[in-house]
């Protein structure tokens, strides 16, 4: 059985990408080989792998392979190449910030190369750098975030902010183990989240598997278990977020913070700062819309009728004004938002 | 196609009571014909029939049943009889009000007989009275409720309080139903309700049968829904209702009023007088829990782990301060609800 403590949900070797498939959880772990940019790509489409650090990492690697598995003979071809596998990458999903901020680092380095063989390396390290990093930024988010958590605490959570969304070690999961690993004792409640079920089929697969405490719920239930005082913090993931605290993250998010501040919760979002974008204002976000098949079926069978009319966001817009706080491989956000973020991602 | 403005979900031929197979819906129109007592009891627990006014019927059908075809050849055999068929009808399931109302009811009009015979006949009598009566309250709190909508409004309902969910014409349906039948035109939103997915399976079948514009979203969406100012009204349905205005619905129910009051929408609840109870406190009443397997399998096929803690209430309760105004068949209560609806249901 994976322990989520140390699992990886991508890797690169020797030129290609292998990546665990969400899609097929939790009733078989399977893993996707990909050595072709646009598998990738297709593979972030469908969902097999998902979550912002996630796809930022698997952005990366998209144009590493592209680099890697490169003809070009100089470097302006293989630079339009690359840029080619990043648009890709980056256009994939649209909501989440860390695809265009992981593209972005490995078209730098390639930049900084004067020789196609010295920017296939460069790329390649990058990306390799980009996913470490990410990892190791889970572990530092789980150590600030777990002392936000008390010893007995009921935490409630949604959609998976886990290994699964990152690298591994997660970030609203990662601040859970982080407080486990130091002997606290941490409950979890999950939404199942519908429309993709990513609470019942990740969440609950990756805190049952390394035997945290974990009870799955229906999406409806949310209020219910708040009112009845079965949640001491609400702890999420984040896909982006904007300078002034606005947190783009999985549908749900909103009311999930709504309701926690009706019932005076605290409400934390937990995100490497790879996934803060200082430049876009909140109102020109794109929140993706997905499929109406995500909610006329489920799992291949229908459960509407045909031909009703669906709307499918699949993300949403929680405002500052309802986030307690925001934990970050730097350290933890508070308000007021639109000075503290800028101080803490401009730092040295 | 079956029209639900006129359509009936259960009824009385000749000792038989034929109700519609609700779990095969939106894929097949079937109908379960019942000449046991036990079989509408099992209906009712399955949730073949759903819905507190239609399980309410569902019950004196289930007294009607016993007496019907009964053996017994004096009044005190027939009246244990049909106790104990009430019983099982008023104990399927805990949380509506409705079936010890109608249970109640039937067992009097037994009460009043001097023969077996007449008995029979009498109870016979007053279940159909009762689902007569069902049809009717649902047309008056139509009539009244729709003096609420205004031409162009969209309302956003939950789970199924449709002709489905009672004898014919809905509760919060039927004040949608009502208004479209005086020419207004109105839109719907209805999330699909988990775990038993009654807004995607029940009224959106409903409606877009009825050619009223539905549009079906995840549960997760309601807030974003409401945040885009896409909603003008809540409308839903209520299994029970305490004398201080507490309101036992459908889980989801709860937290659709925070939102809907964190956005300054009005929320309704519609509602027969039989859905009343003015005897029970609210910390009294059982919300029901039912099987983890409504979470873990969709239409029998797993989405959650094996061994995961589910916790499966499937009501929930909501405070009068979230709710704008009940519909009733004897028109509309207005806060303050520990005065008014007593007032209103205990008027000649």
């Amino acid at each position: 059985m994976l322990s989520f403590y140390t699992a990886r949900t991508i890797r690169w070797e020797d030129g290609k990408v292998i990546l665990i498939d969400q899609t097929k959880l939790p009733n078989k772990l399977t893993y996707i080989t990909c050595t072709k940019p646009k598998e990738v790509v297709e593979a972030i489409k469908r969902m097999q792998i998902r979550g912002a650090p996630a796809i930022g990492a698997a952005a990366a690697y998209t144009v590493a392979l592209a680099a890697y598995h490169t003809k070009a003979n100089n470097l302006p071809d293989l630079l339009k190449e690359i840029e080619e596998a990043g648009k890709m990458a980056k256009n994939a999903r649209p909501t989440a910030a860390n695809p265009a901020w992981a593209v972005e680092r490995t078209l730098s380095a390639a930049k900084k190369a004067t020789s196609v063989e010295e920017a296939v390396k460069l790329v390649v390290k990058e990306a390799e750098t980009i996913a470490e990093e990410d990892i190791e930024a889970c572990r530092k988010i789980g150590k600030y975030g777990e002392t936000l958590l008390k010893d007995g605490d009921t935490v409630l959570t949604q959609c998976n902010a886990g290994a699964l969304a990152t690298v591994g070690y997660g970030t609203a999961l990662g601040v859970i183990r982080a407080a486990c690993e130091k002997g606290k004792c941490i409950k979890v409640i999950v939404p199942e989240t519908r429309p993709a079920l990513q609470g019942a089929r990740l969440t609950a697969y990756e805190l049952h598997n390394d035997g945290i405490d974990v009870m799955l719920i229906a999406d409806t239930a949310v209020g219910f278990v708040m009112r009845k005082k079965l949640v001491d913090k609400v702890v999420v993931g984040a896909d982006r977020i904007t300078s002034d605290g606005h947190i783009f993250n999985k549908i749900g998010t909103y009311q999930l913070a709504v309701l926690a501040s009706e019932h005076s919760i605290p409400f934390y979002a937990a995100a490497p700062t790879s996934s803060f974008d200082l430049k876009s204002k909140a109102e020109d976000v794109v929140i993706e819309e997905r499929s109406p098949d995500e909610i006329v079926k489920i799992k291949g069978q229908r459960v509407a009728p045909k031909g009703v009319r669906v709307y499918n966001p699949v993300f949403d817009q929680t405002p500052p004004n309802l986030i307690s706080a925001i934990i970050t491989e730097r350290g933890i956000i508070k308000p007021p938002y639109e000075r503290t973020i800028k101080h803490t991602l401009t730092k040295p």
